[in-house]
């Protein structure tokens, strides 16, 4: 038995290839069972029962290679992130579109269609949005790396559709707070605003105070991945796709969050400098969705912002 | 000034073209442009300002030679239709969805971008559907041609935002009465039972009769096409793809049209013989539209089911 994670060297891969190594997972990935993390870099840690393949996800030789009868789940992470794919058409269109096929064609090919986890992103949506995102709201894409995503979706809909795979697609809420350094992701600031100022460090807020946001922990986002692999693929009915929940927030509540947990000093850390390209982008992102769906099905959720932080700055203690 | 026209060999594409050369387009096409027909097969008519072009639309060299700086509009028809497309998986990807790249990615190299407008389909959507389908329904495609047009679109809008082409896509409805002989197209029928029994001809009915349909007669859809190219890019907005309006009729109404415009003894001649396989894919589409943004950017729509009905009859008559 393999589990095969694809971007296995990045924030969500590498947490949730630890994850799925404890034991609460084992009904996943049972004692013998093994877990190959394919990515450009790198498995940042040492467990015998992961090998680290260093490839490209979108090479099919190696996912013909590393997709074989003995992988039951693939989780399929890899990507470029959103302001990378935006600043650059042809590679995002190359990591997130062709390789999700790539991927989807090597599952074709087994005898036994594998469980597929795709993480897809709320940045589908786009123009004019209802106050509360419903299921069936039809992505309208204002980014490349949406476009890109809302792609990949109908592509894992259609494989699934054909018994090629067993898809669940997840679409992330954007991720606060991601430990670590700023990324590309237009939504890095969605972090940064806690975990620079947490940690005695500057850092800016490019979008206005009332700007709504839809969030996650990656704890929260991390046990909703190993959730959607255990789900029956019948009980998902014809709509593989499924819009994770998170907490609305404003990045105002967010920054208040902060000054009640650490102080007007961490407070005062956060500059207010606007950014039109990020503006643009993350304004055109949903902060609200019907996620009665996936609570019915079991998917988790944070209970606010401020157990978010207050999360945070347990993991801090621990680093 | 050139206008190319992917599919130019098929039944809207020749249809199309036969328009553009009528004084009334002289707009689109002025008296010195050209229309080149790009398809596996050859136009059929004669005309010194159609250059008939044989070759496959997935072959990039030939469309980066067909898009020069001349060409002022793309349409684009080429397709694998739906029955097709559903048994033979890799060749519907390949002409639905990759030409689709194909050919936006020859229109990106051109330095004024092309105004591109793309023939999609109501088989993009499926599951539960609301009686009338709004503007912002989410697709759900139950066929692989479905997930193929969904993908197309999201392509052609995501070239669109960047500049890249000036797109226009239109979910045509299904098309009845279609003259000539039934095709791989899973609503084939719908043309079928009235076009086979006023030309003596038995035919099925694999339907429910209480199955709806949305439909519209071939010249409407024409005309619409001509809309859409007209169409200034900026009154679309952010979203591109425009449900094209149709009528909402039910198969038993039609035929009751069939037998109120050719008798009793055509309406005999239409079978109810079930066909689960073209039953699963029709009835997963909807049966009726909000087209009240279509109609306010002015596209038209026919009267009623026994218009369509009589304009064949007409149309019979100068055959
Ligand atoms: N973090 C979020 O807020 C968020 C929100 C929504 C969706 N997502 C999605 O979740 C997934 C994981 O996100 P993340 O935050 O861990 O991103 P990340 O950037 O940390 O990880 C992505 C990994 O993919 C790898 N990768 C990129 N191109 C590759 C290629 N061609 N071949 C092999 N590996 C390649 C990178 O090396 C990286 O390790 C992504 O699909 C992302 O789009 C994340
Ligand atoms: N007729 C309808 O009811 C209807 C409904 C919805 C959407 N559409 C869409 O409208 C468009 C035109 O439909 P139609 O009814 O005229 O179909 P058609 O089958 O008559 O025409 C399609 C044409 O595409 C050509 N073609 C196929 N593969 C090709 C390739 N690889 N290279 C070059 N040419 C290729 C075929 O030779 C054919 O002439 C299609 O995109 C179709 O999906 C039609």
């Amino acid at each position: 038995m393999k589990i095969l994670v694809t971007g296995g060297a990045g924030f969500l891969g590498s947490r949730l290839i630890q994850a799925l190594l404890q034991p609460e997972a084992l009904d996943l990935l049972p004692g013998h069972g093994r877990i190959v993390s394919l990515d450009l870099a790198p498995y940042p840690y040492e467990d015998p029962r992961v090998e680290s393949v260093i490839g490209d996800i979108a090479d099919p030789a190696c996912l013909a290679r590393l997709v074989d009868a003995e992988t039951t789940v693939v989780y399929h992470l890899a990507a470029v992130v959103s302001g990378q794919a935006e600043a650059d058409f042809d590679l995002g269109m190359r990591v997130n579109l062709d390789a999700t096929r790539v991927l989807l064609e090597a599952c074709r090919q087994r005898a036994k269609a594998p469980i597929l986890v795709f993480a897809s992103s709320l940045a589908v949506f786009g123009g004019e949005l209802p106050d509360k995102v419903p299921e069936d709201l039809a992505p309208l894409p204002q980014s490349s790396y949406g476009a890109q995503k809302a792609m990949a979706e109908l592509l894992v809909g259609d494989y699934s559709r054909k018994g090629y795979v067993d898809g669940r697609v997840c679409r992330l809420p954007t991720i606060s707070v991601r430990p670590g350094k700023p990324n590309a992701a237009a939504s890095s600031f969605a972090s940064g605003i806690i975990r620079e100022p947490l940690a005695g460090l500057p850092s800016n807020c490019p979008v206005p105070l009332e700007t709504r946001l839809w969030l996650s922990s990656p704890d929260t986002v991390i046990a909703n991945l190993l959730h959607a692999a255990r789900l029956d693929g019948q009980a998902l009915g014809l709509r593989r796709t499924l819009n994770l929940p998170g907490i609305s927030v404003r990045v105002g509540q967010m920054l208040d969050s902060l000054e009640r947990l650490a102080g007007l000093e961490a407070r005062a850390r956060v500059g207010d400098e606007p950014d039109p390209r990020i503006e643009r982008i993350v304004c055109s992102w949903p902060g609200d969705f019907d996620i009665r769906r996936p609570l019915q099905l079991g998917f988790g959720v944070d209970r606010d912002f401020d157990a978010i932080v207050a999360a945070h700055q347990r993991f801090m203690k621990t680093q």
